[in-house]
């Protein structure tokens, strides 16, 4: 049976979780994560770079399949909306730069595929990832969001075409 | 008299205006510029690699030695700034990985030091970077913003540290 392998990435700016996991069949498997940690004295643009070189560095090293990223839905306003934009641009040049395909996903929809319910707290993510996965311990929160998105995009690669989330 | 190169970029994902200008005393002199075209029909990380790639060329091309923005200060809503965010994140990624800093101007700081009025029509920017330049032909208005943006970062360089941009 077919092995992919899929990496998830929850972007922020100071705090990006990321993640890759194999999936075959029903089978999932962490293979590794983390989260991206920009200290606050960085400037933006250092912040970018280095959210850009680590997941390049892990296209690399897992030659992962496909993408998954946090839809960006929940941005407050614009100033919080244009930080959180020049993250993910990173992550998507990037991806794109490696011809990885990206598809996203809501908050809601991420916690709906792994918890069951949309309004599912951070907790309760991060113990039913830790569940599917096989874990010993609990992630971090960032860490655990990614594979969450991860997982999701795994669960939706088994629907029909018209059902899947488009590529971003 | 040393002489610098200045890489001005006016970002937006469908179609960024870049320049690269040289500075030495009161001398500009345009060395390149033009816009990074991206279709209606192409994917938004399809974009944002384009951009990244475009940048990068230029900056192995004219190896300059600063960059130059346009301040992302006009960002009507959550959704407009989640957008032009990650076009600025791709570019600014690019820039820190080469280690290119990058200063920021507010559009009105622009129009101020190109035209002398912060309240100047694209129009007016576009001939007097044109005249400052020396160019023959009235350049494409993207490419003019990024000239324009550039030539603003040559005057800053010339005031005392205190009073100058900072790097983002």
């Amino acid at each position: 049976m077919e092995k992919i392998r899929i990496l998830g990435i929850d972007t922020s700016l100071r705090s990006s979780g990321v993640a890759v996991i194999e999936v075959q069949g029903q089978q999932l498997r962490a293979l590794a994560y983390g989260r991206i940690h920009n200290k606050p004295a960085m400037a933006h643009s250092a912040c970018l770079a280095e959210i850009h070189r680590q997941v390049d560095s892990l296209i690399t090293e897992f030659e992962p399949d496909e993408a998954a990223i946090e839809g960006a839905f929940f941005a407050k306003n614009a100033k919080t909306a244009m930080i959180l934009g020049q993250a993910r641009g990173s992550v998507l040049a990037c991806c794109s730069l490696r011809t990885l395909p990206v598809f996203e996903y809501s908050p809601r929809s991420v916690k709906q595929a792994v918890v069951g319910v949309g309004a599912a707290r951070k907790e309760q993510v991060a113990k039913m990832v830790m569940r599917l996965l096989g874990l010993k311990e609990q992630p971090q929160e960032d860490a655990a969001d990614a594979l969450a998105i991860a997982v999701t995009h795994a669960h939706q690669r088994g629907l029909p075409e018209t059902l899947r989330s488009k590529a971003v």
